[in-house]
């Protein structure tokens, strides 16, 4: 599969509308976006929705102690591994209503479209939703705790407010035991398949209408510290000073400059910056940078990271200062399954959709997954590239796109031997 | 004069220094400097010991509605003008025992010397006190008001604790009204004179006794604001961004290049920086920074002004951004009356000591005094140039030439027609 029986299957696309639009109306802001961060009454009250919507079309449904639960459909040989579809149906505050939801929603869809042509697969289907993948309170609380990446420190130092966390829990009736106790066996996984909007405007200026996604970008944070001599500035002379200023200003120029060189695929940004003692007539004898950079794979991180640093270490010999570097944490990059890449551009062939080999800038929960199973992403495009806004706007039609795509990559994945 | 029977002459060293160490009893530190910031008890308990000390050498006492005190010398014709010598009692916090006190008591002693000497001169002796020249409550507050350049906002609005303004001047005896009416009528002035430490370390590695201050840098303030485009640090391409902190870091740069490759007598500072939004994973949208430049002539101002505005906008076109320029405040460069720079040199050359054309970088209340009338500054060394910290010192030896240069210049000076 597909073969000519099952290469002209569609989802019902009527039916995903129908199931976008009741979804849209839990958390529905005025301004037409969402609000329904993780745990909220909202929230919750979605997820009975999706529960129900399961149960209706028959579906198993499975909840672990993250509060990540799933729509599972058996159409595959007895001890079949799971092939999970899925995103996550919580939203930033004043988010938009596709980010997530779409790609959950698409996930039932297809399990669905499976059910009523009564395919039989190599493996077992299951949608699912988890938890907080925005991290208003922890974040990727769900898919983190699912592959056995969150610890309990995660929880006692949360991302967000910890009073939040502590009464989100209880209104889902969870704890940081059956959170910590919620990691899913990887060997009953054949892999994970998200759809999601892009949240950026590449696909859109480009004229695509499928994006392949091939990587997940990693991301690392570091503080950079300089620092000179202090002195009043209206009396020591500048060739004589040791400004921190300068070497900041200078590796802040450069970082640009080494990114847009040498690393395309690579972003960076400083978003902050704070001299010491900070005024007028005082010469910078600190200046503390938040440096924070981007890469789709390890090797150019690690050139990268390198280039950068080399660079923050001349500059801090060129205006005779000191330097320190201090590590801030990380999210490594993921690289999709390249068999599931190949299988989602086949699709999009398949189905006369013109389609491109995208790299993700924001994480998803296909990073957590990337580290236990075969991994792949669907991207479809963002109008104006406009995300985590109530204005994020995904045209319909490229939504059916993006679950047909899914439900053909599915079957496409039949001829996989993803356990390999 | 000086003439054959004058050039001898020289200050009464053993006084000097009994009334210097008497001096520095008042606000003494554990550290070995003083505190005694303008209208404090050690400050006005000073005052009191100046006037007695006069009062003993049978001086004249003058005070004005300002708390600016005087002794006087009727040395001259009857109608003639006074040559005013002086400096400032008051001292930062915590700061030295030499800033200010030495000008002041080498005025006084200057009046001893010439009244024990029955000398005649063309002009009567005047040997001031101005209030708060370290400017804790009000800039300059008594040599300000004395020239007439002080306003009623400058009191309203102080740049120390308004409260403690207020307990001051009730300690003092002042007022706002008395204050604003302490002008002295400048047809009065033959000219000032002010003998001070460097605060600066060049005369220290220059290996020279004596400097002919010939410039009072002046120091102009601005505000200038980069505007860019918001937007996620980790989903906009570097090629797409408007950054502002890269106008404020190529800027920051260009600031030290302008300076050191075409200004070397002004100096220029960006001591502040502020990025908003402010975050990691944020590109700043804004970057607002401290400009003060500093410089010894107003031509030379205005170029440097415009060469680094001129610089500024540059980077703003280049880095697609918006600049807004604002003005926060200045003082105007003082310049020393050229004759009695040289009278300074030749008094110096005749003591037989090396002397150097200086500018003062630091503020002084002789920039107040050049607005009205020919003015004159007498500099000596600063140990390692500290100032402003109790571990200011300077030789005694070079207290005692510059009490000397002092009163060779007075001398001197009686063969220039000040009034012209």
């Amino acid at each position: 599969m597909p073969n000519s029986q099952t290469s002209h299957i569609r989802i019902n696309p009527n039916r995903l509308r129908a199931d976008f639009d009741a979804l849209s109306q839990f958390g529905a802001t005025a301004s037409g976006g969402v609000n329904r961060p993780a745990f909220s009454p909202a929230h919750l009250e979605m997820r009975r929705w999706f529960h129900e919507k399961a149960r209706q079309a028959g579906l198993e449904i499975l909840s672990d102690g993250a509060g990540n639960h799933s729509a599972r459909l058996r159409c595959g040989p007895d001890g079949a591994k799971y092939l999970l579809m899925g995103s996550h149906l919580d939203s930033v505050p004043d988010g938009g209503r596709y980010d997530g939801a779409l790609g959950v929603l698409a996930a039932l869809e297809v399990l669905r479209t499976v059910q009523e042509q009564r395919l039989k697969l190599p493996y077992h289907l299951e949608a699912i939703d988890f938890t907080d993948e925005e991290g208003t309170l922890v974040s990727f609380l769900g898919s983190f705790a699912f592959c056995g990446l969150l610890t309990a420190a995660d929880l006692e130092k949360p991302r967000g407010d910890p009073q939040a966390l502590a009464e989100g829990l209880q209104r889902a009736g969870l704890t940081h035991e059956s959170i910590l106790a919620a990691r899913r066996d990887p060997a009953q996984l054949a892999g994970y398949l998200e759809l999601h909007v892009e949240q950026g405007s590449r696909m859109e200026k480009a004229g695509v209408q499928i994006g392949a996604v091939t990587h997940i970008a990693g991301i690392r944070f570091f503080r950079l510290t300089y620092t000179g001599s202090p002195g009043h500035g209206g009396t020591i002379p500048l060739e004589e000073r040791r400004d921190a200023a300068w070497g900041a200003s200078a590796f802040t120029l450069a970082v640009r400059e080494i990114v847009m060189g040498g690393f395309p695929e690579c972003f960076a940004n400083v978003g902050r910056v704070e001299y010491r003692p900070g005024f007028f007539n005082t010469i910078p004898q600190q200046a503390e940078l938040a440096l924070e950079f981007r890469s789709p794979d390890p090797d150019q991180f690690d050139r990268l990271e390198q280039a950068l640093f080399e660079n923050a270490r001349e500059q801090a010999q060129r205006f005779k200062l000191e330097l320190n570097i201090e590590f801030i944490g990380k999210r490594d990059p993921a690289r999709m399954d390249a068999r599931i890449v190949s299988a989602v551009r086949e699709s999009a062939a398949a189905l006369g959709l013109s389609c491109t080999s995208i790299i993700s800038r924001a994480g998803h929960d296909a990073q957590a997954l990337a580290t236990i199973c075969p991994t792949g992403m669907i991207f479809i495009p963002s109008q104006g590239g406009l995300s985590h806004s109530p204005l994020e706007y995904t045209r319909w039609e490229d939504c059916v796109n993006g679950a047909n795509v899914l439900l053909q990559t599915v079957l496409r994945c039949a001829n996989l031997d993803l356990s390999s």
